[in-house]
């Protein structure tokens, strides 16, 4: 077939570019660094999008939308945002195009210069903070809980479908609390939401934790995040949520007046997953022969393909087939039956084997004698004949299983590559060979984690948020340590 | 109350302005032309967006994403494209920022220069065709059917909230087909959809028809509107759908194989509605008292409040309140119970007006008695006391009323403020005295059409698809018409 993928064993940066852009998901455009989301890959971002939004409404959140531009200086208020965001960044500085009228060419009209430049958002805390000031009087109008999915820049120069793109699509949580513990507690909700949408609906488990202060969002005063493993034993950050103190409310003078008419600056936090969940769900899955979905996210979760010989046939099939569709869909199970003539079966099965449709049935001329239909699942690519009768049923718990054990094989894989290391020659040893999460001992400087990160590559994945407590020594200086942090080199 | 609106026969823009603000729907923001939508006017577009969403789907349609920046080269393919759009737009020039070493300021780092500038779509139709042209090669790959939902931005000179905005929200479909006949079919197919979406769930009358040359879409062959009659005489275009020929094709190469083998390029049609649809929604309906709200597009269907003294009447009264609110809600009602003790009912009654709920129910310590509820329309602003008993088949029927009424008194209003006129002195009277649509002869030139429209700031709204064929002259220049077109001052 021609659409065969580079093995993972072989190349696996080049077999997760070879499959995003063969299964239909995304490619890159025109423009530098920002990439077309095709319509495949497409429908899996809006069930993400359907499933968090409502996630997030049930805790209480409103969505909203803010501008595209940002004053620049509105950047230069939160000294270390700034430092953090504003330096790699699309600029607006012209608003006209003209004609040259020498060269008859489109320029930039020097005349339409901007008094102040625009940059297009990486993220939109300021912005924001800057609304929030003539939102905000008093603590009956706290909290603010709003959400916003949109399309952030940020000039990345070596970039990657999906994981790291100039242009990508997100959401991002802006909350305004009249107390640092509420603050805290919506921080920590939000990581959890996170969680149980990776582990639940991705299906990818996650290590929820908090970063070290050097990993930090720029502006916060703690950022929580959850982790995953990839296959290639790389980790990669998959949403974040921080506490920002009252640090954007000092920058933009956001005040309120408390029950005790007291004068305080407001609490906030912010919180945002992005397409790059797209990349985790790709990598964390995926085969050789193509796509894994967890049908939960699957935009088709079954997929008919007849297997006939001439008209009379195909007619006995297809009514059978669209009959099952429609029992099916009576259980809410999103079905395709590809009636198209112009491909074969084969061609079909490796086609929906690349796309990751979870269940497949095929059906030919002996199933209809004998009132049984093929079923393939596309996780373990196992086949079997089975009963048309209570197929409904049957189809229903086979996804909920598929979705399950996709689930299991990733929490397997990454229980088999963490590991406890003791020193500093075993780790350098240990990331190099074997790669994964690591469990090491850090003695909490910057320093040392800068060490670890300019000779193995490897960084400080997170502080996770449950890790047992026990007196340890830091691998590299010897200094005491409370508790083992996570490890990994990561995209 | 302190949310006082300016009166409609006052100052009919002013009043726009203080019911968007007032109503909690959008504000301006820190930057020029672009606006902070709300999370009240934000859940309107929800719901917008989800209506629109699913009839494109039911029609065939899939979304997909392409990038926010589009080669400045790009615009110069297709001759008339470049005119209409790409004069006034935001340009990036710059991808970095640095501080300056001597004044300490955030400045734009003039080493990162762009070699070639990037602009802020105002429309996709250039970086779209630039990547169907690597989709296409035979007629097995038509059509394609995809929509986008995005930011745009167009430098705006003078801007109003949601009705013209530097940067808006919207949808554009971008289709490619074999054939002419089928991409006219697809265009026509999409300006019906709008237009049952305006009538149907906007409660909007609209009329469909296709623009003048003048007006049409940059690089369009035929545009076809849909055209809604404001309260103030004017018109609102609030959607538009192009058939766009094979200009796009021809600019950017994109040719396809077709069933005989015989190579030509593809058939083009794009088509969207924006957040335009929010400020036709606001002025449509709307009254001295605030928003009236079409039930099928309110966030908030019914709202209850309480009318008590003391706790022990509170808790009897909450009780039955969310009682009734359960019961409508598993008709799919939306309900809000505002038990807020931090306000009056007085003031609550006029927050549900300007907010535009369309059902408000009181209840209070007598309905306790007597098992009745009051029950109040935001439409017509009446009042009943009605049995508690079948209070959801009551409802659902109240919604559907005030559904129809509203579309009702719209189509009413629009009949009265339409009519034809003979003789352009006429039409000079009138369209200044009385406003609204008015049906009359024109010559089909342009030069008459742009005369009109500097000597009276009226334009052609459209040609009416379903307009009564009959000999007549034009207005001005008495050469022959076969058709009246519809005039109007228009936003």
């Amino acid at each position: 077939m021609a659409k065969e993928l580079t093995k993972r064993e072989e190349n696996y940066s080049q077999w997760y570019n070879d499959l995003v852009i063969k299964a239909d998901l995304a490619e890159n455009s025109a423009v530098r660094g920002c990439m077309v989301i095709k319509p495949y890959g497409y429908a899996i971002w809006e069930k993400i999008q359907a499933t968090l939004d409502k996630m997030f409404k049930d805790t209480g959140h409103s969505n909203a939308y803010f501008p595209l531009f940002i004053p620049k200086s509105f950047f230069s208020k939160e000294a270390s945002h700034v430092e953090g965001f504003a330096k790699e960044c699309a600029v607006v500085t012209h608003y006209r195009l003209m004609t040259d009228p020498v060269t008859h060419k489109i320029v930039v009209d020097p005349e339409a210069k901007l008094e102040e430049e625009l940059i297009v958002r990486p993220t939109s805390e300021t912005i924001i903070w800057n609304t929030y000031k003539n939102w905000i009087q008093s603590y009956r109008d706290l909290p603010i809980l709003i959400n916003q999915w949109a399309n952030v820049v940020r000039w990345e120069m070596r970039t990657r479908l999906f994981l790291r793109t100039a242009e990508f699509l997100w959401q991002e949580g802006h909350t305004a609390h009249a107390s640092m513990q509420e603050a805290i507690e919506e921080t920590e909700r939000m990581i959890n939401v996170y969680a149980d949408f990776a582990e639940n609906w991705l299906a990818v488990p996650v290590i929820k934790g908090v970063k070290s202060p050097n990993e930090r969002f720029a502006g916060a005063i703690e950022t929580y995040a959850i982790e995953a493993l990839m296959q290639d034993g790389k980790g990669l950050q998959a949403g974040t949520s921080h506490f920002l103190g009252q640090n954007f409310a000092k920058a933009f003078d956001v005040k309120f007046t408390d029950k005790e008419g007291k004068l305080d600056y407001v609490w906030a936090t912010s919180w945002g997953v992005s397409t790059r969940l797209m990349g985790a769900l790709v990598m964390a899955h995926s085969d050789d022969s193509g796509l894994i979905l967890p049908p939960k996210l699957a935009p088709i979760q079954v997929v008919i393909v007849p297997i006939y010989k001439g008209a009379d046939q195909f007619g006995i099939i297809a009514e059978k087939a669209n009959n099952i569709k429609k029992i099916l869909e009576l259980k809410g199970i999103s079905v395709k039956f590809d009636d198209r003539d112009t491909h074969k079966p084969g061609w079909k099965f490796a086609e929906y084997e690349l796309k990751g449709v979870p269940v497949r049935l095929a059906i030919g001329a002996r199933d209809i004698e004998n009132n049984t239909i093929e079923v393939a699942r596309r996780d373990t690519l196992q086949k079997e004949i089975v009963s048309i009768d209570k197929i409904d049923t049957y189809i229903e718990q086979l996804l909920n299983d598929i979705q399950s054990n996709i689930y299991k094989k990733a929490f397997d894989f990454r229980a088999k590559n963490t590991y406890k290391v003791e020193s500093y020659d075993e780790f350098k040893e240990m990331i190099e060979k074997r790669g994964g999460f690591i469990e090491a001992h850090w003695d909490g400087t910057t320093e040392t984690e800068i060490k670890i990160k300019e000779e193995t590559k490897a960084t400080i994945r997170c502080i996770p948020l449950n890790g047992t407590q026990e007196d340890g020594k830091c691998m590299v200086t010897g200094k005491p340590s409370k508790q083992r942090v996570i490890f990994a080199r990561a995209y």
